[in-house]
């Protein structure tokens, strides 16, 4: 029956995001373009978009293809077991090709309904704002619902396919084998983070570089060939990424509850499932935010976004309280401690809570409504060199309180419901994704649709209307992005909680519950270790976007040089040759930081055991959380400055200060839109292939010198 | 006998360094002036920087003794229990105040003598080059063996003080009552550190902003009513700051070492005092090595500081090895585990060798000879931002190896010597501080004496000659910041546990040697707290240089504004007003800082207790070691990137690449002068304080919540 429910919640979900999707389809280009004639221009150029993302995903999928293929192989060969009678790696690397598959299409529908909703937004942007904003805000409805229910019916149905496969096998083992689910969609998630963060900004950077600076034609031009990748870009890295970020964190921290859940209430069905109803009625909660989300004035755009998200949050917080009595047991034990149904509730409710005050937190820093970020913009007055500092200064400044968050989450969360509570509290933090997801993708239709109604030269009124769309998308992408931080902060620590549950039950001789001390100085060497790993991965993800866009910036001078009459207009750039560029820099520069991210678990692990992994795991998520929110955060200020500023401030555009501020936003970019986010997976990614590959390592690790 | 041999270490350092003094003072400056009038010049100037180094010492010593005396009662209060029949509180209020003056004193030796030295330097630089850097070096030698000696003689006459007036009472509890004695010289850090840090940072960006960007004068340029402050800057960051931040981390670490060796041996004299032996073998070894120096030719200055750091350390190695065997037993046991004599020995030597790698790295990093710094320079041919994102990536990259490192020595720190090996591998690494502090102080003396030359109009060639001591004291300030981050993180170890060493000896029922695991939530919450501590801290430091330069560049202005004459040339800048107002300036914007260094610990141990702050103790060494690394060595690379170009490369002075590499040296100047440094006292201050309000903690935590 609760099985049946949640497949059924689960399905809803792609149904209510099919539904949106015939409704933004059904937007007529042809009824709000002006003529036939820039009907079809707008087209045109939809189409250049829509195959330059189409084009990046499939030379995507390829690699990705041989990669998941690579690592099937792997995880069957270190993980499985021929002596013993259940064939986990076997198994596991299925979950782990499934998980994969999952993620892959919820990107693929995210992408394909971006490239649809922009022109759709575009033109409807000349019947009314409303229109433009009902157009964009279902766009992004279908990724927040198409992603959610699929995750919902992915978990579901692998857990049904392995539980049938593995029929008299110990729950905790058919749990253990489902988190390979987790691994791919996570993997997925680097690829989809990493290498679209990278594109994103290669191809941003180029087209600004050359096209605006040097060659001096305005942002969004048709004559600049990267124009089209730039708007690729918006695509592939923040519906992409996003979504393959959120997909995965979703589908770990349901699947770290559910490890720890098999030992907890291994064999009541309701209860174990509980985690997975979660995400179920925050299905529902979504849809009715979403359907309640109108706008009527240009104000009121940024609170209608904002009004959805706390509508969800509170009838969540309702729904999680009922189905927590109705579902799990009024007290359970894990690992020796006692817990109730009531304190699951409340570690569910302060994880939401803390998700929805990092986004203020996040929206203070970062908006320039707000002191921080109108004092940056006025330290620009006194040049480049004040801005970086005021910059980085608020950026640091703006780690405090979600740390604070994050800890208090995780107090509560083990205190009142041990390793369980973290990974629930996880869990409603992400329960509101499908609203969360629907206003981050939003941005980037919104945006797009701008680059559309510019390049097809809808005019300054129509543009001036896509522009209204597009500010409210920035503000909500800097919440979407600390609300993206602060998830995976808690993903991760919910995934520790597996890793350790796992290799406990798995290896109790090893006492991993109460050997991973401080005072241990393999833990204290994992943590030392750990903590500079995020640092060195910024330093590759910063590099990888600087070499890049150098490729993408060689490009657009070599089409400026060599094609006769483009800068005048009579000739046509060849935007595919820089969509090509900026995919395969994007996949060749991600080879560096993903091999770090997945070697260093695996190595650590192999060569010094799981103690040491520990640390390394946490030393990660202590100095990863706060470089990260700093990192995005600096960015979205130096960015909102910058806005700040064309509004008329301080000189406004083409003044000192302008200047100052544009190179703060250059140098932000790569920070909020490549390494901060990339963060992310680093943190999430390595405690999963902990939690996934604990039999190898307890079986080979050599302990070397222990 | 240990003690007498000790004392005489102690007492032959301090010697050697009165030698040194009579050398250099010995150095006339009318022997190398061209004129009596020149001479004269050059006595005045010095003479202006001497009574600014004085002022602000005095200023400081002022707020200092207030606040030494308050903290003195707040010890005393929150320490003492009047139940018990020995008064700690008090005692350790006593060591406090003992600890406070002789650092004092050791920084005001230094100071003293660099103000001596640099005009010395500059006279003799007319004579000969290696001339000059003897006056320099031999300045250095002054503050190196007088700061060593009276950390020594100090340690011993506090510990024999105490021994006497605590008669019959346990060897453990005059080690922890001698910690305060640590903890005093820790706090005036505090004030040195950060206040001299930002004091030196928001002279230096005065006079640059308005002086030579405004006013078009150049550097060094009497004219310009900063310039006294600016060189008073480089003595009070450079030798009292990093003098300061260096005796902190000598006391720490002894009285770390000695609360272990207490639980160890309480009854064993020369086992006991074996940590003080290795900081008195390091004066021998340094001596040796300083005497050793000499410089011929121009190239020879960075070999030979390199030279004198290499053969103290190999001395140091044999003399450690010696002594140990002699003074330690051959096993003994700490919390029922087994260590060895020869163990000890290694721990020292992997102390050692850390230290001495570190500073290889850092050089490798941070010099314009090799490949990192020139290709940031290359950076520099597009623009400020790319400048900005390559320095950055190049301190995140530099934290890789000495993690890495300190990963390695905690290991064998541990697994060797348990906590004890950990506490004398991090004195092992500053047993060459002697040598090290010399090679540090011959820096900022060479700079000073740089400027005299030029504000006493000494002519193109002898600037010539000091630029060359200056630019070898520049790549040895990099190594030395390295060696500083270093040796605090280990210090903060070693700190970290004889924390838990007291306390649980305190309070056995805690059992906080096997509480403090990763799972338990105060310690993660405190991890994640400690986390984002170095983050928060450099914000504030950053703001806090931004703020006090504002104050610099309004007094500048207003001099050049309201001074008739002033640029012409014919009437004197009020240089004592510049000089206040950095004072006033420096000391009231380490307020916040200060009172959250001191404020953390005291707060979450009252309030959470200790195995929360053992975590956040531990988060704030592993972001802050990464954090403090890149900061200092995206500094030193920007400062060197822009150097590069200044010797002609890439355009060279004037050039579009170099205007973007100044805007990037702008930026790094607080990162490796205030910001980063000051890291150094978070970690260790934090520690030293939880240190010794172990019984405050104890008795009085509310534990709330838990």
């Amino acid at each position: 029956m609760v099985v049946g429910l949640l497949l059924a919640a689960g399905l809803l979900s792609l149904g209510v995001a099919f539904a949106f999707r015939q409704r933004v389809l059904a937007v007529s280009v042809e009824a709000g373009a002006a003529s036939a004639e820039e009907a079809h221009r707008l087209r045109d150029i939809a189409s250049a978009i829509a195959e330059g993302a189409m084009a990046f995903l499939l030379r995507e999928y390829r690699v990705l293809a041989l990669y998941m293929l690579g690592f099937a192989i792997l995880i069957t060969l270190l993980i499985d077991d021929p002596m013993t009678p259940v064939r986990e790696g076997i198994y596991t690397a299925l979950a782990f090709l499934c998980g994969a598959f999952c993620s892959v299409l919820a990107g693929f529908i995210g992408m394909r309904i971006a490239t649809h909703g922009n022109v759709r937004t575009a033109a409807s942007a000349r019947i009314s704002l409303s229109h433009a904003f009902r157009t964009a805000f279902h766009s992004g409805a279908v990724m927040g619902f198409g992603l959610a229910g699929i995750a919902i019916v992915g978990l579901v149905l692998v857990y049904l396919g392995l539980d049938a496969l593995l029929h008299g096998v110990e729950r905790r083992t058919v749990m253990e084998v489902l988190s390979g689910f987790a691994l791919g969609g996570s993997s997925v998630a680097l690829f989809a983070r990493v290498g679209g963060g990278i594109y994103t900004k290669a191809a941003d950077v180029g087209a600004d570089l050359v096209g605006k600076v040097e060659a001096g034609i305005p942002e969004d031009d048709p004559r600049n060939p990267a124009v089209i990748a730039d708007n690729v870009g918006d695509n592939v890295g923040d519906i992409a990424g996003m979504g393959a970020d959120l997909f995965g964190s979703v589908a770990e921290s349901t699947c770290a509850a559910l490890v720890i859940g098999a030992v907890a209430f291994p064999e009541n069905l309701p209860a174990l499932l509980f985690p997975l109803a979660i995400s179920a009625i925050g299905v529902l909660c979504s849809l009715i935010a979403v359907l309640l989300t109108r706008v009527q004035t240009e104000a009121d755009v940024e609170n209608a976004l904002r009004r959805s998200l706390l509508i969800a949050t509170g009838l969540l917080a309702i729904g999680v309280y009922i189905s927590s009595q109705a579902m799990l047991p009024e007290t359970f034990t894990i690992f020796g401690q006692q817990y109730t149904a009531l304190g699951i509730f409340f570690c569910v409710l302060v994880g939401l809570i803390t998700g929805l005050l990092t986004g203020i937190v996040t929206d203070y820093f970062t908006s320039n409504r707000f002191r921080p970020v109108q004092q940056l913009a006025d330290s620009a007055r006194t040049g480049a060199a004040t801005v970086m500092i005021g910059g980085l200064a608020v950026g640091y400044t703006s780690t405090v309180i979600p740390a604070l968050l994050l800890a208090l989450t995780a107090v509560v969360g083990y205190t009142l419901g041990g390793m369980y509570g973290v990974a629930v509290a996880a869990l409603g933090m992400l329960g509101t994704i499908a609203t969360a997801l629907t206003i981050d993708a939003y941005g980037p239709v919104a945006d797009n649709a701008g680059g559309i109604a510019e390049m097809g030269g809808m005019g300054a009124e129509i543009r001036k209307r896509t522009d209204v769309l597009d500010a409210a998308g920035n503000t909500t992408a800097a919440i979407g992005k600390g609300f993206a931080i602060g998830s995976a902060a808690l993903t991760a620590l919910a995934l520790f909680s597996a890793f350790i549950t796992r290799a406990q039950e798995f290896a109790p001789e090893l006492d991993i519950l109460h050997t991973t001390s401080l005072l241990d100085p393999w833990v204290l060497a994992g943590l030392l270790i750990g903590g500079v790993l995020p640092f060195a991965f910024s330093a590759l993800t910063m590099r990888a976007v600087g070499r890049a866009a150098f490729d993408m910036i060689e490009e657009v001078r070599r089409q400026f040089r060599t094609i006769a009459g483009l800068l005048e207009g009579t000739a046509r750039a060849d935007y595919r040759q820089c969509v090509d560029i900026a995919t395969k820099a994007s996949l060749r520069e991600m080879i560096a930081p993903g091999l770090l991210v997945l070697g260093t678990p695996l190595v650590v692990g192999f060569l010094f055991g799981l103690k040491m992994l520990s640390g390394v795991l946490i030393g990660a998520i202590v100095s990863g959380v706060a470089l990260a929110t700093s990192m995005a955060n600096s960015g979205a200020a130096w960015d909102n400055a910058k806005k700040y500023i064309e509004k008329g401030y301080l000189g406004g555009k083409g003044s000192e200060a302008h200047k100052a501020a544009v190179i703060g936003d250059t140098v932000g970019d790569p920070f909020k839109d490549t390494s901060g986010p990339s963060l992310n997976i680093l943190i999430k990614l390595m405690a999963i292939l902990s939690l996934v590959f604990v039999p190898f390592f307890v079986r080979f690790s050599l302990q070397l010198f222990q």
